[in-house]
């Protein structure tokens, strides 16, 4: 093992830290993802729940509440929520982007078919709202059914926006939002409305998970130009789909008349051949578009970092702090 | 225009006496399916919301309500809730059996793609959320999340159950009050909630739900084999889709040998021929089994009505038991 692997990574000390409520979390998502009539609900959301994800979603809103001082029960309920409404989106996502691969392995839409991916995402996201209404906070309620909306929105917006090239920075800063950061906000805010904080306490958690998400959103577009095996990400998939990212959105921004053709061509046409992926990598690298956007990455990071200072003093807020060093230290 | 048209329609009837809460739900309808970001979402629920839909679901809460004497203003949410989740689930529906026509006109799946769809039915489910807690009541918040698990666990079981020769009269029943009854029943529950009913008034509008919706199911798939060109469904797309509904399985518990092949290559090997259909109808006429789906349906219908006594008396009930009775005079 080297040195690097026996560190333990910022997202595992918050885990080892969370134990027991993670664990809760855990039961209660075996327990509500069950269903007595419809066994392959189950078998779906058991291939994607098992696959080793890394709660972090979840993890958020414990911690949260945690910094918090919460002292009652329903954030367990509120992380579960968070967590199936990301992994019913996860669902949903891998049937609109025809994706073969998810976290290393075979997607659901790949191993059952769309209809059941379609169908077990819509029950996820009702067990959410179930599990959300546990809470019996109407607060916490409207947070969450509003981030639903917002990454719906967020989506829907990327299906139109990602094959035009007049799709500037501030569109592709709402799809993030949107299709991201709106859970991540979520998840953190709900942790203080839960543990009845001051607004300026609430407003700080949705800061950072606000920002958190945007980095790690732009971070994973990043990856997609920038990665290697070891991400599980497959390289090009994001070119190959048409879909326009921070690296060739800015790269577009700084084109000639012949490479933007050439985005013309690949992207809003779909029009792609041998090779292409190759150039469009040498087009980012020429413009150090990729490095631009690592530093637009960096300075989401610090933003989240920065919000962190209005939180009570405790042990939550520098492992927070460091889970937001981590999402960009994915680039290194 | 012969007398039959010229008679009012029992729904037509409901909705001439709810107008104005229904130009409310209409009016909040159109303002909560815009969307600031994304045009596509108004231009995918608008194809399908004015596509002249009977509102038949949100009439039921407004009736239910009323029926209860309830003044408030947020059974109009809780109507507009109950269409969206409705027109949600017809999106996701249309995409899960590729359809191509729906109300006669061609679906959203076909006019734009499955990934609209999906994105823009998980919108619909978002705002209904939102607007359902609108109305500030966890009890009725958790009745239609249920009905939202309930919806999408009927869905995936009728993935599995209909191609399955297995399948009984009791696993039928099932999927039908998943797929349709759950939101008829919820439609009307929640009327008698937000009144703040006695339980057995609350219990009568569930029953009363539950059965119309068993009801208006088993016609629909009646009419698969039954209708004609008026009904706006064409004959056969079950048959087509390989889906197991009442008239087959009970043609194929009767079934002899060489019938029960017949129905085992049609529907679960999916191998179909030229004239199989018109082989299919023979055999349910032979078996009688449409006439005996029929009387279920009757008798369905018959339980929605004496449900009804248990309401407090008034203009409300005799209109719903002359929807009940319409529900079924669909098949004359």
């Amino acid at each position: 093992m080297s040195l690097d692997e026996a560190v333990e990574k910022p997202h595992e000390k918050l885990a080892a830290y969370l134990a027991d409520d993670l664990e809760a979390v855990n039961a209660l998502i075996r327990e509500r993802m069950a269903s007595e009539h419809a066994p392959r609900i189950p078998e779906v959301t058991a291939h994607l729940i098992e696959a080793g994800g890394k709660r972090l979603r979840p993890m958020l809103t414990l911690a949260s509440a945690k910094a918090c001082g919460y002292d009652g029960p329903y954030h367990v309920h509120l992380a579960a929520t968070v967590e199936f409404i990301h992994t019913a989106t996860l669902l949903h996502d891998d049937v609109v982007d025809e994706s073969a691969q998810r976290r290393g392995r075979p997607t659901a839409n790949l191993l059952w078919d769309n209809k059941s991916s379609v169908l077990v995402g819509d029950y996820l996201f009702a067990r959410a709202f179930q599990l959300m209404t546990d809470a019996q906070d109407l607060r916490v309620l409207r947070i969450l059914s509003n981030a639903a909306a917002t990454i719906a929105e967020g989506e829907v917006l990327q299906l139109t926006a990602a094959q035009d090239l007049r799709t500037d920075e501030d569109i592709y800063l709402k799809v993030v939002r949107g299709k991201t950061a709106a859970l991540f906000s979520a998840a953190t805010e709900v942790g203080g409305v839960l543990a009845q904080q001051d607004e300026t306490v609430i407003r700080a958690l949705f800061d950072y998970g606000d920002a958190l998400g945007i980095s790690f959103q732009i971070v994973d577009d990043l990856l997609d130009y920038w990665g290697s095996d070891k991400t599980g990400k497959n390289i090009g998939d994001d070119f190959r789909e048409r879909k326009l990212t921070l690296p060739v959105i800015k790269a577009v921004a700084k084109a000639d008349a012949e490479e933007r053709a050439f985005w013309q061509r690949t992207i809003e046409k779909g029009r792609q051949e041998e090779g292409d992926l190759d150039h469009a990598i040498a087009l980012l690298t020429k413009h150090n578009t990729l490095e631009e956007t690592r530093a637009v990455a960096i300075e989401w990071a610090e933003r989240a970092k920065a919000a962190l200072s209005a939180l009570p003093t405790g042990d939550v807020p520098p492992m927070l702090a460091d889970i937001a060093d981590y999402v960009v230290a994915r680039l290194r």
